[in-house]
């Protein structure tokens, strides 16, 4: 048993709440966790997480003197406001009270759906994070954005919920594939890019092999919440500067939609994000040549970008204007005004925009997955 | 015109809001609020409120520069979750950004509609709610509880979502039947029980005749507004002290549940749990004769329980335990130890509380309304 077991405190602003990091620390956690519900707590966990993980979740639910296990297909398809209506007149079917909460066991997609049940049912009941993908632990588990989509459109509909506790098990991440590891990576890379100095160190240091061992990792997943949460604490509800957590997704989110998510993972699309941003810093005299060469050595060295298929600039560019988060219909944008320290509602010439979507292409297409 | 305006300030977790009150004042106030919206609004308004005060609303909505009219037919049949993606995936098409905001126009069912609509679309976005009923003014348009009905429970799913302002104009009152005004002065009453000794001197000093005098209603609705925004700053959600509003409540919604909200109004049903609990007060030494006899003097007076349908008193109580407030399924009030001095998480013996929902219909069949 590994006892590098580490707690972070990420504050908001009517409370805080403990982040635990380390390998095998589920049933430990949860059982700290339990004293939060005095009715059934109602588990939703990640059907192909269960599947993967059945023994060690059940003996972990066993601190819990009450609980409803409910399996969910995590997809973007399923994680939708017409589905969430079907789990929460189950949650009631249950016996889920006031006085239960949330247990969310999975990735990203689970970690949303789970909280945004928990923060709508009965106006908001205690939620557990238990993210199982390293994406979740260094990104979306820590913030309390959770959201479903409707068919208009993704996370359309959602709340600012904060976890109770989240409980990043470092043994959910020996069952993930590689590619799965490299959307985790580049969220924690663009921490890193935002100001968290350790987090570079770590990246250059280690390489697609090496990240994988447990303290490595440990120390990866630490830095990043850290990080996160700092940001979060001090704009919770993204009025100013928790948007530089953007950063690359403005393009990201355009690659993702056109390509309607087939193909291209939201790590690789952020990357591509990250590609066109430098060049753009470049271009503008923010960012260093060797600067740019960093971000450039770090993506190739981890895979992050793996294919991205033929795509059509000019949509590209019409999916930046129409993504919610753009204010008055024009896209803005986070930029590095050198590595470590970002700047925000920035806009970019559309022809330099352009060009960089057009050469962030060929540079993407040169890491030779 | 009448020049009495009234600003209150509600104060919550995280900020303030204001609250004004007043004849003829909505245009001068949603002009102050165009500058919360940087985007159009949706404003989503009673059809029932619309058709009586088309032009006085239209009117008064010019001071925005863009905006959009959604009507909605209010009922708690409409009141829900399945209704509101429709309105949701409305608001994509038309525009609505996060930087936009809603403007909820007309009783408590279309302000928790539109509450819940502003709360969850894009994770919460500005909130002006315009109460044009007396219960709205005095009571659901303070303190930011919003929420729509699943098939199985009424406001099952919802969130605490604070108003950005509310503009409570009394003109809209003088289209309101009696009844519904009576729904109002039980809620208001009620405020009085709990403390609020003003309330009481006004309910005392005047009559349904006289409770209709602009100056008496401004004063009624700004101590009302008062009080429960001084309730609320204390205990945003509802953990402890937030709880005595529901005085009454908790025999009131077991009532509207078995009568399937035909024919007792939500204010019918709180004044005739305000009976039992004065009855099982009084016999728990709690509450003295007299004491008792105002309470029953202010629900003649103003008529405030008109009639209760033939009801099964061990079905009521049945329904008390499958409150969504009761906790570990044991029915808990709040009782008044004196009048003004509320305590809560009380519970009371079953056969004292089956004979006081007894005698409560006696006594108030005595209304003669």
């Amino acid at each position: 048993m590994d006892q590098d077991i580490a707690e972070i405190t990420a504050s908001h602003d009517t409370g805080n709440y403990p982040v635990k990091i380390g390998k095998g620390i589920l049933a430990e956690a949860l059982l700290s966790a339990a004293k939060l519900f005095r009715d059934p707590a109602a588990v939703i966990v990640s059907s192909r997480v269960f599947d993967l993980h059945e023994n060690a979740i059940i003996e972990s639910l066993s601190g819990l003197s009450e609980y409803e296990i409910i399996k969910f297909d995590d997809s973007e398809k399923n994680k939708s406001y017409a589905y969430a209506e079907k789990i929460l007149e189950a949650f009631i079917r249950s016996g889920i009270s006031r006085r239960s909460g949330v247990i969310g066991i999975g990735g990203g997609v689970t970690g949303d759906f789970a909280g945004f049940l928990a923060g709508t049912y009965m106006r908001g009941i205690p939620l557990i994070h238990v993210p199982t993908t390293l994406l979740a632990m260094v990104d979306s588990s820590i913030g309390g954005k959770v959201a479903v989509n409707l068919s208009v459109g993704k996370n359309i509909v959602g709340v600012f919920h904060q976890p109770s506790m989240v409980i990043a098990d470092l043994d959910f991440l020996t069952s993930l594939p590689y590619h799965e590891m490299a959307n985790g990576i580049t969220e924690a890379f663009k921490h890193g890019l935002l100001g968290d100095m350790e987090t570079l160190e770590i990246l250059k240091q280690n390489n697609q092999s090496s990240i994988n061992d447990a303290s490595t990792l440990n120390k990866l997943v630490r830095r990043s919440v850290a990080f996160k949460a700092s940001i979060v604490e001090r704009d919770n509800k993204e009025s100013g500067l928790r948007a530089v957590l953007n950063y690359g997704h403005t393009v990201g989110h355009a690659l993702e939609s056109i390509t309607e998510h087939a193909g291209v993972s939201h790590g690789q699309a952020v990357a591509y994000g990250m590609l066109v941003k430098s060049g753009a810093g470049l271009a503008a005299g923010m960012l260093r040549k060797e600067e740019v060469n960093l971000i450039r050595d770090i993506i190739y060295k981890y895979c992050l970008i793996k294919e991205i298929p033929k795509i059509n600039i000019d949509e590209l560019i019409t999916h930046m204007v129409f993504d919610k988060k753009t204010e008055a219909r024009q896209p803005k944008f986070v930029l590095l005004d050198g590595i470590g320290k970002p700047v925000w509602n920035k806009t970019i010439d559309e022809d330099l925009l352009k060009a960089e979507c057009h050469k962030a292409l060929t540079v993407g297409s040169g890491a030779q997955c």
